[in-house]
């Protein structure tokens, strides 16, 4: 349930509500916007406190929200999301570019990549340190020593970092060096480590499971919000349907439905949600005509080497650049603009 | 299997060739290029033949085509088809607009809509006076009189047809209406339809079946192709999923995937596709940027009235106005422009 | 709408009931049960007239039908609708074996395929003169000769036969040849087919789409039957989804399901629900476990050498005629009988 | 890669080749079986090595396995594995009964919903301490305390026990209470805990993610056998279709083919295959008769009060012991008899 009360309301009368509601054994979050202020709920209301809130002062109304999350829900907090990483802004008018590898394999190939992603206009290094593979013998990644080699190449370079956690036992080494952390696609319902990314301190991307509804996917943000994050990224990145020429079949009606249920931002990921190289430049126009926030895009200067063997679904650094070019042009047509650039910092 | 023959080759070489082949008991579909003329065989080929073919004068390259469709190739026919409909050019770098009711109701709903759709630069009227309907107790359509009510708004307001057959038996009346003849969705793999489609002397917008392969489409096209009819779209309208919230899950790759296998325009119909009103501008625009050839769209005066339930996804036909004012300016960014527009004709 | 009368109402009140709603322009259809007489209304019933017959002399209930198919639901007809083809009995607790090869290829093929399905102890003999290919370059049957031929080899070793029929125009000469119509997967909602096949005289297997809901194949179900054929089996065959390693995925839940909903026989085909040989015993034993009232199964003499390809599908006879030892031993755990066998009849 | 040797090779030989390939840095995993000694290389094998192997004393063959798993395989591991937990059997001839509520609620629930189960002739008690919810709002288990209450409940009726585990940080907690442990279809990727899970000592029942491929799941099986662990049960849960009647899609031919794939028992879950109480018990005589080593099934003594809201998938005491009664007719008939029972332990 929520309550809403206009922002003429006396902060106050707002400080005696949330008084009732604690005093009820209930969880409260607030959402201040520019025209009202919207006390959440978390835990069972009886029907007389609903009346009680009802008739207090300076409430203009009591909802119940019938959807299992809340936090996530445009009802509770009607205005975009805009997350705010060293002066990068996620969501709202922003158009946000990650690029990278799939996996970071050396300081050499972190770097170059990072330079070239930086060149093209990106603002955020994607790498994955740890990777999830489907059958143990395959290659799991560099581990903790990717995470130092892609932060120091995202410094250097001027770009905002993320990489995947796989487990609540590596969120904080991954916080500790990476500006985003994402949970990928067979982890969206790992309830532990959403919950542990509720107090990690860094924004998640959470990407959508491959056969997740909309709505187990903004349940399972709720997990993250309602531990106290509120910086959340969802990404769509294809779902298994029975088409099999695609990896995935990218569904780019959840960049509008996702937008319309809720404020947070909706990165689209064309690579995986495609799985063709070829495919890429076009699904990232559509993304963004669609009215993406932004795009995750692999890249990789040797994609026949890649060690994931994920390469077929890496653009070419020039077709990366050449991609970003068109989608500046297109870009301001649906109410984007680029997100700005973070700054190089320098590395002793 | 293909024998390609370069432009060089004079005619006289290629009428060799054709004999060869006809000799042997196969047919042969000829398609002319701007660099290479591709001479199809339709029939099995004997090693021996290949073998001779390859060493006849003229031939460049004879090529085995492992896809089980053939004309609907782009290998055969590497050109975008480009149908010309009285001066109205669908592919390539065409865009064209299809709007209108779900379904025909009456002289004065059809004309009305017309007026509206052709103020607002669409160039081809759509509307159902057959309607395949889930049950048999819902309203199947008003039937042969529908034809001619959507045939006279048409010519009256400069917009050409199309209407869905859907049994062979009513193709040649609809033919004698209707500029185009559409195949539903539930229809894609009617084969007796398509063969007679091949035949009817109409282009055929052919609709993707809800769970049907690209592979699939392409091999319903060629039953129509297979007849002698050249002039075949082909058209996205979503896919079923596990995902509810959407009527269907509308396949924007579907767009340059088959663009990519086949030369053949490939419209988009984001109505069907997402099945909400609200939804449909902004994949409206999203299959554009993806390349699509076309788009379709429902448009209705009083949806809420609809004789046929689906108002829920037509657009009023303000919005229909605002979407194509944002689709000319996103059209010249990906390589399109909107078709010409048709003339009206005097209606006695 | 459905009125239930007890069967101690008399004939007399049954017919003023039928008369006063044939006066308000409904159509009416009968379905006389052990308990119970049901009268179906088909059309748009006013509150006033739902009144009227709830006072009426005679009526225990009147219920209004949510679903959108009526005749195909219990609770318009309770009890398990048995089919009877001259003597061979389908559903109740009847367990009906369909075998044969996927086409009819030669009078010499099904002759002594059949002689081997009724030996086994089958009381159908399956086979297709019409074939339905994904693409128009595939064998597409040997067409009518084929009708005749297994109309031959059923006669003449005491076997109904089935074949599928796949568009309008066929059903006439089909239904002349064969004792049960089958329509095809892809065809489930060619609505004029069913239309056809609801005055056809013959009882129809509906195949369920391979992407079709319950709600969908019952409401295809539905247009048989108001064209006033009763004699309708409803088939599972598989339905399409992610899973790749099987050719479709037998859903075996539609049998209890179906069940419940509709009082029509279930039959279950393995054969092309797993689209694999050695899948067919096992599932053959779970369709019957799970309480099929029959099952259809391909058997091929030198499935290598099947024209149409399918032959990897096709159970070799003697492992047919296992596999039916093992069926009379587990239907009657599920109150089931193998159904009984029809006569011979002599051919000249 | 796979070295087959004979039983007659002398064990001499055997370790000879051992070392040969640990000499390579490779891994090794020994399976002995009646005729054959095969021994599995883990790692990349050089082609010269392979030859090496082919030519040394005892070697039969050598043969690369191209599937990404090994151990999972029955290529590797020809015998049915069965599993001996305190003397019941799982596996092979086996047919092995779960029951119980879907989670632990009290001391008293769990002991009389045990009494239960045992006395219907089931060998194993299930129930969740800890419950993966959609939605952070949901009741989530009654933590470490229920693994105590179904301990002391599963010793005093003799009953083996199985619980859920969510997490890598709460195996070792699991395994000191329970006999079996269970990886929840969310779970099946979740890579760390699989590895955890690979030394824990305890069999682990690994349930089918609702979109996971055959070929997933038997990887992710191999995550937990490459950590030492043999005793791992594969689950057929329901998958996730187009279908909404029912919750899941339970794909019983998962049963045959995961068996021809692996020597690993394979368990169908009716329950959360079909979300619906009247189907359970035909979809449970499906599952046996399609040839499953067990079945886990939801049973609850006041399924309408449950505190996880499943209840509506959970059978009466009595339905589940009607459902046994009939099992044990059919079990036979497929070559399957039921595990025997445990012996109750004294609980002080």
């Amino acid at each position: 349930m929520i309550v809403i009360t206009s922002n003429l309301t006396p902060e106050e009368q707002v400080q005696d509500i949330i008084a009732v509601i604690e005093r009820e054994g209930l969880q409260v979050h607030l959402s201040r916007g520019a025209d009202h202020t919207v006390i959440g709920l978390v835990g069972g209301v009886t029907p007389k406190l609903a009346e009680h809130l009802r008739q207090m002062k300076g409430v203009q109304n009591v909802v119940k929200i019938s959807k299992s999350y809340k936090l996530a829900s445009r009802d509770f907090h009607p205005e975009d999301t805009v997350i705010d990483i060293r002066g990068v802004k996620i969501g709202g008018e922003n158009l946000v570019i990650m690029g990278g590898p799939c996996a970071v394999e050396s300081p050499e190939q972190i770097n170059e990549i990072a330079r070239l992603v930086k060149a093209s206009g990106a603002q955020v290094l994607r790498g994955g340190a740890f990777k999830p593979r489907t059958g143990p013998y395959s290659f799991q990644g560099v581990g903790v020593e990717g995470l130092t080699m892609m932060a120091e190449a995202g410094k250097r370079h001027g770009l905002l970092t993320i990489t995947e956690v796989m487990t609540p036992e590596y969120v904080d080494i991954c916080a500790e060096h990476a500006d985003i952390l994402q949970v990928g696609t067979r982890n969206m319902q790992n309830f532990d480590l959403l919950r542990k990314l509720g107090t990690c301190g860094r924004p998640v991307l959470l990407k959508r499971g491959f056969s997740a509804t909309y709505d187990e996917l903004l349940n399972a943000a709720e997990y993250i919000l309602a531990g106290g994050n509120r910086d959340v990224m969802l990404c769509e990145r294809g779902i298994r349907t029975f088409e099999t020429y695609t990896r995935n079949t990218l569904d780019l009606t959840a960049i509008p439905v996702l937008q319309s249920l809720s404020h947070l931002p909706v990165i689209s990921d064309p690579s995986h949600g495609t799985g063709r190289r070829e495919l890429v430049a076009p699904m990232s126009k559509a993304s963004v005509a669609a009215g993406a926030n932004g795009l995750i895009i692999e890249i990789h200067t040797d994609p026949d080497n890649s060690m994931t063997g994920d390469g077929v679904q890496s653009l070419f650094p020039d077709q990366f650049d050449a991609l970003l070019r068109d989608l500046e042009k297109i870009a301001p047509l649906v109410g984007r603009k680029f997100s700005n650039s973070p700054e190089a910092v320098s590395v002793v």
